[in-house]
């Protein structure tokens, strides 16, 4: 997608250990008008697939899901960071390693919220080693719910998370494709 | 606002300890159409007061702040709980105590993102202590900025946050106010 790319470009930040910070419009920062057009994007992608529900974690996702469930009139659900780790039998949860802040979160879904006849978009605002698309999928096949597939406002191509998923059968579709990125700022589009 | 209220009666539950759980529609699974008549609401109640940056805090306060930035045609900005207790210079920071959960969480806003010239509209999904809004309107007058009110989903009234606040002379805008809720279900509005 044109406008992400070129945003990407002009405010886009890269920080020691191929860390891309898009602080300043997706995830701290956010610029409305272009999560719309990104939803609207994803409905594109995904509108003849049959989505009922929008699934992502909190909390940087949060946005994006749900102007995406609002593009895609049906409801949204985001799965919890858990404090404690004794969890409840009124839920699904499951272990995602997080890249960024190199520890691991137990994340949770109320089993209130996900059905078998369920048809899950997950959004999610970056795609790297996949893991937390490997950890939502698999809350939604807890569910025993399908995951018609992902989309990904941005997702960093060099660390093989998405293509592995997709090798596995899942449509993911990724907004902005970095194929590399350097210290020194250049970033190469796919 | 009417739609809130009756989805309140419909959805929302009662747990012991005066705590009101609207996980269904709200802040665990979200209806995005209500979540958009709320931000419209929010539009008509502060529409003329200059508002150009909507502040909330992680995570259930993202999905009304992104719709209601949406709405009002500015940027969004949510203030993230802090992993370490070392705050670098680039932030301003607050302590926020959670009534929920009965603890402390160290709150930050990167201070490329809240200005002097800010006129800012804090959303945030609840309103009982006030601690939440109290530590977002200190981050914005840590960076000088104003202000302008706040536009909150539900209100619980009797924990006297929202009127504490308001004496001090805040607009503060609740589009449900619970005045009593009692163990066995019953929930007034005010």
């Amino acid at each position: 997608m044109k406008a992400l790319e070129e945003r990407i470009l002009k405010d886009g930040v890269i920080k020691p250990g191929g860390i891309l910070k898009v602080d300043n419009f997706l995830n701290h920062q956010i610029d409305p008008f272009l999560i719309h057009d990104m939803a609207v994007e994803l409905k594109r992608l995904f509108g003849g697939k049959g989505v009922n529900k929008i699934l992502t974690v909190e909390a940087s996702g949060i946005a994006l899901a749900i102007m995406t469930a609002y593009v895609f009139e049906c409801p949204m659900v985001f799965a919890k960071k858990s404090k404690s780790k004794n969890i409840s039998d009124d839920v699904y949860s499951v272990e995602i390693p997080s890249f960024t802040h190199g520890n691991t979160n137990t994340v949770i879904v109320s089993k209130e919220y996900l059905h078998k006849n369920d048809r899950i978009l997950i959004v999610d605002d970056f795609l790297a080693t996949g893991a937390a698309l490997v950890g939502l999928k698999d809350l939604a096949m807890q569910a025993g719910a399908e995951v018609v597939g992902a989309g990904i406002a941005v997702e960093k191509l060099f660390q093989g998370g998405g293509n592995k998923l997709r090798e596995q059968g899942m449509q993911v579709e990724s907004l902005a494709r970095i194929s590399s990125m350097t210290d020194d700022g250049k970033i190469c589009f796919s």
